[in-house]
């Protein structure tokens, strides 16, 4: 995020430097690049959803650019699973170099193959790993990769060793103890890395703030069951496109009581179609249906499993909300179940959902009244488990805001790693791993790159900034044209406004204001088209300030004739 | 909220109506209207804060329009507590007529007086009541006012004794049964109000969703508590300005623990004073020290009350996040704490706040991490007693949104309140009430009306369509000048944009395209500046969507020479 840099000294031989390109400071854009030796090494490659800070902006990237004159030297970079925030920039990486050897589960592969058919890369290498798997990907890094649980199947952690020390990155993770496939963290391998020696370890900080322990999805079962029951008629079910457990269980629900499925939204038919095919997801013979299909059915006896779950206003839950959707309707009698977090920053959107389904006459269940979602990430319970049983040298914590960061540092103390083995840090910073130290040595640039309609990198913090202005406050373009040799007004001034007060008539007094001023300037002599545009600009700045208190964008152009 | 109008029928001798012109469908700008055989009384007149979807809009009023041609109709305004989302709009209803009696506590019309002045508002009318005072303001009026315990001090409930029927309006309120001043909801009142006969009863709906009782404000002390305790060097706690009982807690545990006190930001130190003026905050003697003398004390010898709990950009604690604070700075072993709610949509900026002070090294108390701040807004099972003990005939939840409103409404029917008799209405809906039944008869205009600089009702939503627009895409003016007689280009076209890419070689392309478009048109004869203004918005407009996928503001300006 900051542009703050420290030029880093050179890379000593057999010193593992650690870069931070995303997700240290954001909730998103996680990336990390490890170097040994002249080689270097990513751990995934994510994007961050745009917040009010970034209006119109499509999607922000990692820090790439810090890569653009390393791009041979990458021998290969590890996805730890399958989430937007992990692999959503992998398209953008491989743009500049599509061949780059990708490592993942088999249902991350899966997700990410399909993104890059979307962004139409080709010549690409994707390597299938399983938890258990040891890889030696170059001369420097030697791999292995471990299960952990998450909010979506067949997600890894990571172990590199290398000359510099051994790190363990644990991904996005959770230890919920009675998982729904069976699945669990894989703690005995911790404790063997632990007895091994892990001179690093790079945990997930999302819930370091969360006291105690996450519930565990089984959890769930008596108030997903409870809305089942006593639906009367229509069901439908929002939650993440990618949250595979949760489908299986809505699933299961519909199978116990007679209701056939039907997905709805685009990532949501295509992500459960993959999940089935690669066996992540069981889903009973002849329980989905067609979206076409769904009026051969009462409505009491279908569940609807949809996107939208964030109040994402495209998505089909939005569309029904307000009653724009073309197949499905809600009304009395019916219910809507979010089985969502709430994500910070969607909290309008989401509750406008909720409020329009309301509106329409459904029952509305969600996380605000009902016990129907559990995070997908270690609490601060589950985190002091980690440090305990592996008793790294140092600690990063990783993935979160800064408050989330402290958190899981403090944490770390708290079970006896000193604190100047504890590294809070910031994207773009600069650590060096070597004899079981790790050190800051300085910081590269790793600012937000933003995705703008077709556009890489092109929009910037001004243009934003001027976005914002205009957003506010709307603006003004004030047109004249002059005559030098005659030192008048040939055209003008015309007045056009947006997003402010439309009413010509309210600029008729200042159109005069701007006319007297422009010919005294140029009776006074001043034929250049900058200073006639800045007295064009005084003029109606002053006049608006006064008139209306706002400081709307001022757009002057004088033209010379 | 809806400007769906259905013209009520004339209202008949002695039947009450209400109108609630804010509020219902909103957590803001509450406002109802009473009307009786000609008679209007007003309860409460607020401000709604705006959100995302209302860029640059400063404060949105009730549908204050609708009163209009009635304004000497009006025989009074109850004003139920001084908090901005009841009082905030007072100043522009009095505007239109200052000498509207206002009725209300004592705090309350000192928090409004001041509000008055600041808008140089004379010749008012202000009456002072109390709990258990009844007043006939005027023929058909007659008013009973009831405590009720809030999240300010001196709040009220109001009960309308009319021919048409006994309405029971609470205000904002919870039933804090220990409550810190020993000032409780007078449940007692309301149950002989029951005994009477209740024909309307309208309850605070903010809380409706939220099972069991809320928190008593006496169970933050621990909580409180440990956080002075704790506190090794400076002290910060930021809350609402108008919490008196939040403050006065704060007030005596830095007392307890030998620091001063001195308070930050205009609206607390203002607020702060007339509570403790009119004896609603006690101050122990030399407690109290001024900001500018703060460098006389140790870091742990105070404690700074703060404004911008919900991170307000401007605000005292805002400004210290950012290291903008011209007197206070905080960093290692100091402590903030936020003793306050979040109020949804401030996620983003208050987690920004709590960010930007956890990077400074300063520990971050909130209610996320601790139990810091209660609710002042009665829970389900605290209106669950007041449907109880009042048995009112009709309900009609207020203050809410629709999914706020629908909870409530089902506890009331849960009390046995047949379901017909149970209105849930949104703003602008006519509701006459007579015979102990209340009908929905019609709905009037009762939209947002914007504050907008130093206008108010000019900005229009099509004005904010246009800033959302312009937030998002930016904007692109085009402007050219033309000989019609010549059929040539004069001048231009000369391109800006303002929010988009403002690289001017990226337009070296689609200018040559405009120019030679438009000269085509004019050796077309084409001869009219809109038609011709048309051509340069189709070909930029063509030409952005392919280029950069985008669709920002075009604004074509064709000068005719």
């Amino acid at each position: 995020m900051s542009a703050h840099v420290t030029i880093p000294p050179a890379l000593a031989p057999d010193t593992l430097r650690i870069i931070p390109l995303g997700g240290l400071g954001d909730v998103g854009r996680n990336m990390t690049c490890f170097e040994i030796n002249g080689e270097i090494l990513l751990v995934d490659c994510g994007v961050f959803f745009p917040d009010d800070d970034h209006p119109g902006v499509d999607l922000i990237l990692p820090g790439l650019d810090h890569l653009d004159d390393r791009l041979d030297d990458i021998v290969g970079m590890v996805l730890t699973h399958g989430h937007e925030d992990h692999v959503g920039a992998v398209p953008y990486l491989l743009r500049r170099r599509s061949d780059i050897p990708i490592w993942g589960s088999r249902l991350t592969l899966a997700l990410v193959e399909g993104k890059l058919r979307e962004h139409r890369i080709r010549n690409t290498d994707l390597q299938e790993v399983a938890e258990g798997d040891r890889a030696k990907v170059s001369e420097h890094f030697d791999l292995e990769f471990l299960a952990v649980n998450h909010s979506i199947p067949d997600a890894l952690a990571v172990c590199l060793r290398t000359a510099g020390g051994t790190v363990l990155h644990t991904g996005d993770f959770k230890m919920d103890q009675l998982p729904l496939d069976g699945r669990i963290t894989d703690l005995r391998g911790f404790a063997r890395l632990g007895e091994e020696g892990v001179d690093l370890f790079m945990a997930d900080s999302t819930n370091a703030e969360v006291p105690g322990f996450t519930t565990p999805e089984k959890d769930l079962v008596p108030a997903l069951e409870r809305v089942f029951e006593r639906a009367e008629n229509k069901l439908i079910v929002a939650c993440f496109a990618s949250h595979v457990h949760r489908v299986q269980q809505v699933l299961d629900l519909a199978v116990k009581h007679d209701r056939k499925v039907v997905y709805v939204g685009r990532s949501m038919v295509r992500n459960m179609s993959v999940a089935r095919d690669l066996g992540f997801l069981k889903v009973p013979g002849d329980t989905l249906i067609e979206l076409k299909d769904i009026d051969n059915y009462r409505d009491d006896q279908v569940v609807v499993i949809s996107t939208g779950s964030q109040g994402e206003p495209l998505s089909a839950l939005s569309r029904i909300a307000n009653r724009e959707h073309p197949v499905i309707e809600v009304g009395d009698h019916d219910t809507v179940l979010l089985a969502s977090s709430l994500i910070p920053g969607n909290e309008n959107a989401v509750y406008r959902v909720i409020n329009g389904l309301s509106r329409l006459g459904a029952t509305v269940v969600h996380k605000g009244n009902a016990l129907v979602h559990v995070s997908g990430h270690a609490s601060a319970g589950e985190l002091l488990y980690c440090y305990n049983v592996i008793r790294p040298r140092n600690a990063m914590p990783i993935h979160g805001e800064i408050r989330h960061l402290i958190a899981n540092a403090k944490l770390a103390q708290a079970t006896g790693i000193p604190a100047e083995s504890t590294l809070v840090v910031e994207d773009g910073a600069v650590v060096d791993l070597a004899d079981g130290r790790a050190t800051v040595v300085g910081a590269v640039d790793a600012s937000y790159i933003f995705v703008d309609g077709s556009t890489v990198g092109d929009i910037t913090t001004s243009e934003l900034t001027d976005r914002k202005i205009l957003g506010e406050e709307g603006f003004i373009s004030v047109v004249a044209a002059v005559d030098l040799h005659s030192q008048s007004l040939v055209s003008g001034p015309d007045i056009h406004a947006r997003g402010f007060s439309e009413n010509d008539e309210a600029f008729a007094q200042v159109r005069k204001q701007i006319a007297s001023e422009l010919t005294k300037a140029l009776t006074d002599g001043v034929d250049d088209t900058h200073r006639l545009q800045q007295v064009v600009r005084r003029t109606i700045g002053r006049w608006v300030s006064n008139t209306y208190r706002r400081r709307p964008m001022i757009v002057p152009v004088v033209i010379v004739t």
